[in-house]
């Protein structure tokens, strides 16, 4: 199938990260490509795949960095298209790529998430493919619905184990 | 014409970072609505207007405020649409509205934007939508034509005038 | 017996937490019941046991989040009873839970104390409950003496070793 | 009228957020009493006066004081009352102070306050007395649901202006 | 003449940092060119000048931007020459910029200056300029000399005014 | 021999810390004494001790402590002899105590030193000593000879190794 | 009258904090001298001024510098008597200058006062000469006892303000 | 040969990060030396080592040091060459030393590089010498060549796993 988001990693390193957003996509059953490119040692290949992905019909692209973290950055630089950046735990508990990435200036965004936080970048993204997509709008929905059943239901152990 | 973005304001001393953002939404014609709800002194409001701006076709929420800046969170809680987060400059530099905003546990990202940046939570907003509306995907890289054409032109006055 | 404190966990994770509040509350010998219910996954949730706590006598709530914390807060929104908030150390040390909890605007305090201190979240419920209930005074002020003697003993095994 | 709450300032020139409280305290008609007893200048007038002030009735302490702030801490040592702290910015945007105030060990909370929060610091104070007081708890829902009102309103403010 | 440094402003809103910069150079009578282009809006611009300006024989890039401050890293991403990069306080006291330059991944350095220090940025390319250029090197001894002159003149106009 | 210094630690959990003074003041020879004393736990005691300790002839305070770090402001505030402060790293990297002990008011300031440097604190006292004590100061002069022979050595040794 | 403190700043610009500390030395009568030396663009300056000052019989130094803020250290490198570091707000509301002076590794101690805090430094320099000088040790307790009176005195006022 | 770069070391324990250092400067074939030299402990030994390498003919000097980290500023007093800083993370995850190496004051400005960046540090010293020769330029460049090469195969690798 063809892929509706791109995942591109600063660098191979960061890799566990990524992963957390490959699980919920295929628990989403959302196509996705993984790619790694660095801003600053690969800009032609960054710009290179993001054009071509872009092309290709993706839709959100998600980038994955640490440190002096520019390439969500270098990525939206080449894309009409919505970029969600996570910023990855490497030194300072990521606050210097968590700074990097959401201060972006105008007209150029990044769709932040949290600190090492794949997971909800791949949330967010599959929220704005759902805008025109009822089918994985109806999925994400149900997988809150499912995750707050969870969260009440441990609620319900956690009771019974004290009373 | 039926809104497709709804900024909510956590107060009404937050406006003129809103008006950031529908100064960008008028200029690429995209219908909003303006709300002011509180997270903690009008929950009811903010689920109300949530629920309410979902169901009559809203297609991305904008929430703006600063200090335990909840609101964007509180948004996220009542509808599957994405949610995109301006953390307000008011105490610590905007820094606590920020972190309050970014980082959102799974499964409830917010998409966040810099601090004080309503003109890019508008241009995020117009990308969500971009992905199945062709025309606002052509305004947006319209204006992004336009404003790296000031960039260069701004280079070129500056040249000029040390030379 | 009805319990008067209401511990609320954003999630199970923080469970160590609690336990450290729990442990205080059962040595005052006040009854306190024990929910988990996330502001952002079971906002519905937080709203019934809120209301219906308060309802039902609970004097104090405390709170228990990490990361971008609101949970105080939504407890906040729905009940006129004190809340204390404990900010958890997930990421970034604690302090965005801390900046996430404490910053909160007029008229919606949180009493917040320090990063992962559920013990003291206990103890200045008891305050609170204190203020009308001479036994409990009493027993806080029991602890305090003892605690205070502990530490005196303490001295006077180091200056053994020492000497 | 006996006073219920006593305000200790660290500083007289931390006046202007001792008189967020007191405008807060004036609106609910809870009597309270002012002083000025900085817990490194004049550390057995701060003993004094709390121990005076607890048997004299008070039931809940505010402490206010910026840098350094110590002033809380030192109250919670010489009564078994609930003390509050509201960290004033005088430097490093009040972050120095917050710290100061809310990381207490254990069994000595202080309930924190966001910074130069004089107002929320007597809205806490009020919902402790609430706790045993019906009047007081009566006032404080009012307070808090005309402030809700006034938000309400000033959306619809908004929404005319725009409209 | 031909310039041996070019600076490189990521927003025509940083010149007043970009003339500390020139305001040193011209008194070193080192031949510069300035340039305005964005990483994030003109990518391919920055992309062009840098390749050009190393083709024509820049030494030498000085990289001046604010927030998430990523021009020094694309700039460097572009040429073998070394990089200096400026962070500019527009938000968080300048960190956010600092961060974002200084915390470059391997192999990619940035030559990191102070918050605003457009003129210590032209004193270091001065330095890498001189390692080959007796002439500039000499140049900037004399500099030193002058402003060590400068501070030792201060200490006696100020031991004559105390006595 | 009566003690010269007074150690104080604001909990037995700190002792660590306390133990490289001890180390540095055996090395140098210099009396001291040891005691706990917790700020808000025991006021009377740390009261106590410090004026018992003024006038038994103690010449300098230390003052160990982590989080809301007031111990050393508490003993600055019963003597008129210098105190040293040594913030603990126990939470967001001893940056809270950090700042509990450096921003003192005026007139009472700490003699601050870095984060876990009980060492350091030694140091200090045994220099303030030393102004009126020739045999303390020759032996601080002695030890900062040693240290940097050592130093100097730790030189040569690599040179040997990488040669 | 032969000065017993040397006063340093790094910079002409910081002339404000020094007035500080010499306005309470001379309410002191404590004898003084006031320099400015850089300790990276005059370091044989600071060197020789430290040592000629040493040998002269100044008994302590306080070094007063913003930024990178090396200069406190940069005397203890050349004296075995006490120094004080005063970190100047230039950037960063201070904080990098707070860094900069209090964390120095073993055995180079800075007796690191608050940020700004050209009085407080004054205040300590007079406590380590009280440890031999009685008379300055009296002033020092009746300064204190007078900034104690004023706390007082400043309360009575405020007292017969509201009543 | 006669070495171009020399590293020093403010301390025996901060090898590790000279280690990265020298791996890169063996893999160019630059010859360099390695001192250890306090700027705090040994200052005559900076101030020798550093007057004598500049005679010698060392073009570019790498200070690596944590905590207050005043080397590589000891270093730049001395030399008219370019210094490049290094930051060690020792604590406050090492923005204290961060802080303290690139925030330095006109006209002495160092070449800072990333927290722990030892590797950083020698490709930027490489950049320097490569200005006046091309052999070192063009290993650089080809450096940059097979990490950006590895990065592209670490990518294919990648993708033939998830394919």
């Amino acid at each position: 199938m063809t892929p509706k988001i791109m995942i591109i990693l600063g660098s191979g390193s960061d890799i566990a990260i990524a992963e957390k957003s490959m699980k919920i996509l295929e628990k989403l059953e959302i196509p996705y490509s993984l790619k790694i490119a660095s801003a600053h040692r690969t800009p032609d290949l960054v710009r290179e795949i993001v054009i071509q992905g872009t092309n290709a019909g993706i839709e959100v692209f998600i980038g994955i960095a640490g440190l002096a973290a520019h390439l969500p950055g270098a990525i939206a630089a080449y894309t009409p298209r919505p970029v969600i950046g996570v910023p990855v735990d490497v030194k300072t508990g990521g606050v210097d790529a968590l700074e990097s990435i959401v201060q972006m200036p105008y007209p150029s965004p990044i769709a932040t998430v949290g600190i090492d936080r794949g997971d909800n970048a791949a949330i967010l993204a599959a929220q704005f493919i759902g805008l025109h997509d009822d089918e994985i709008r109806q999925k994400i929905i149900n997988l809150r619905k499912n995750y707050a059943l969870k969260v009440k239901n441990s609620n319900e152990e956690i009771i019974q184990k004290i009373e």
